[in-house]
């Protein structure tokens, strides 16, 4: 495995974020301790323009609006970098499912972030989740056959994040293991997760980059969970540890779940 | 006193926020912490079908558009399970003063929760409050007596903030003692207590849940001053301690207040 | 130097901020716990009412929209108290770089808080910036002539902000050390310095205000750097030493980085 975090902290990359306004500070928190450079417009007057200077774009559904969705539209269309799509409560409105498929026909993002509840939404199963939350997870296989057949049906990789995460190019496929039960409670950690997908995009192809993100973030939260066993000071020690954490330890912690050989 | 917060953990309630963007984070978090599921959509588009979703919904009037008036305007109609009204800074100008009062003339709330300025202006009298913030509290009589006014006039029961928090249905009055200075040197105390009231209200009567809100709001205060004397730890620490306490401190707390009677 | 910090504390000044969507929180914090009194309000309707009440506005041009600019020309032509503008990634755009002149041709801002990027795209020349960050600051001769010629071009003080600060207002200038780098790997610290100036300059002229609200912020960084070494931890710190922090202090950090003479 190649040095992929100092790479990511030597190019510094600009990360732009359609972000929602829930999670859109630790997002940006998130970025700058992982070592890339952060932007979260949102104005569609100024989309193409921070589009075309951003290394990758980060699309979030949470809180959407009609201005939103707006912007979204031009970042997919004037993007010529990796593009992650978070459909953060996609079941929760037909009007926001109906938003959701306008973009993934627009383009196909290059990852596609969601939990089980949205992967269900999207494949036109029956949902179970409620809200935007969705903490209960799948077992592995369950998981990466419901990634892989999203990852078939929208051309893209699909990161399928629970207990255990899943990433699928419609092909290859794999289970992360790990992390902790805190992650479910603190908001944001999926948006979060999206970014980092973003930022391991621009310096690895889509589907190491999600394995990489997976991984990292759950060993961000195992390393914040030892010193910090609730949520308040457990959000700061993990962005601690985004800061904190070298390739050594990722390529660590890749090579203890088995994931090497996918990446 | 039933297990409360044992109800409301198994139920795990979804909680509908159309929050500020200033404390929106904290809101959501405050309510993962505490056990809910939180969702903080503001579209009109989708209003209807979240508040069919939602087993609680919270109306937060700091930083108001048109588009979040009339957010609140559809959820209010829509809202067949508690509603917590949260007229942030409703003295701050005379148009939102009049957003409040459209809504509050749409449809009673179940809870009320106001500082004292707030009251002042909802009442039409003198408020002597600046900005958003009312740090002097009242003495407990004139608490009660401004708490009573307004559920009488409002039809509703209100929750009353200040050093002491008074609770009234305009009958049943009573006061809740305790917390931390500190407290009013965050941003959001009183808009995540607002969070708290309408989850408590998904497992207890109106009167109840804003009691019970109170006292647990302060007891979390209580203990996240004894750990972090400052505002930076103190709000994780406070996050720590809604995710920490449970019924029979809670009820220790209430008991040692002489609140057991109330509820 | 007088007791600026007790003179703040006791006044407790409201401070109005037409926030960005990602560090309006922070900000509000911020000022919380320095001991002013934050509103974050937007919407056009109010802003005339709000900044009648307010001692102090505070602009801020990152995630700007049609509203949001809206806002700021009521706001500048309303106030007659001190206003802080913060460019936010005014070179990020043609659109933004327009809005932000636009802005500044209504009427001079009393103090305009910019990085180097940002001040060499209000004087029209190249900047090597990216998006909204630019981490690597100017030696002190070079940042005290780009103060000191936007200055002279706006006809405000300017408080450009770097590994080292720079505060000129056409005439005067001076260079303030310290800090620390990790203030470049979180959000909003530049957000955070602008409030800061507006609220000292409720209690200050417009120089003095951002020469002492650049050696506070990067004493307070300093502070927090020594028990905080990472960027979760070290933010919530952050807030603590603007809580704890005292005149006495302050003024030996001044005087120990030759600020005085300036002030």
């Amino acid at each position: 495995m190649s040095d992929r975090l100092k790479a990511l902290r030597a190019a510094r990359p600009l990360v732009h974020c359609v972000a929602n306004t829930v999670s859109s500070e630790s997002c940006a928190n998130l970025l700058l301790a992982l070592g890339a450079s952060p932007i979260m417009a949102q104005a569609p007057e100024e989309m193409a323009a921070v589009t075309a200077a951003a290394q990758a774009t980060v699309l979030n559904a949470g809180t959407p609006d009609a201005v939103r969705w707006s912007a979204c539209h031009t970042c997919l269309r004037a993007a010529d970098h990796p593009v992650v799509l978070d459909p953060v409560g996609v079941g929760v409105s037909p009007w926001r499912a109906e938003k959701v498929r306008a973009l993934l026909s627009l383009r196909h993002p290059d990852i596609l972030r969601v939990n089980a509840g949205e992967a269900q939404t999207l494949l036109g199963m029956d949902s179970r989740s409620q809200g935007v939350d969705c903490p209960k997870g799948l077992p592995c296989d369950q998981a990466t056959a419901l990634a892989q057949r999203l990852a078939r049906l929208r051309h893209c990789v699909v990161l399928l994040t629970g207990a255990l995460d899943a990433v699928s190019d419609g092909q290859k496929t794999c289970c992360i293991a790990g992390g902790n039960p805190l992650m479910s409670r603190i908001t944001g950690s999926g948006d979060m997760l999206s970014c980092l997908c973003g930022a391991f995009a621009t310096v690895a192809d889509a589907f190491t980059a999600a394995v990489t993100a997976s991984a990292f973030w759950k060993l961000c939260a195992e390393r914040a969970a030892a010193t910090a066993p609730a949520p308040g000071r457990f959000r700061a020690a993990l962005i601690d540890n985004v800061y904190i954490l070298d390739d050594r330890e990722l390529a660590a912690a890749m090579a203890g779940r088995g994931l090497l050989s996918f990446i």
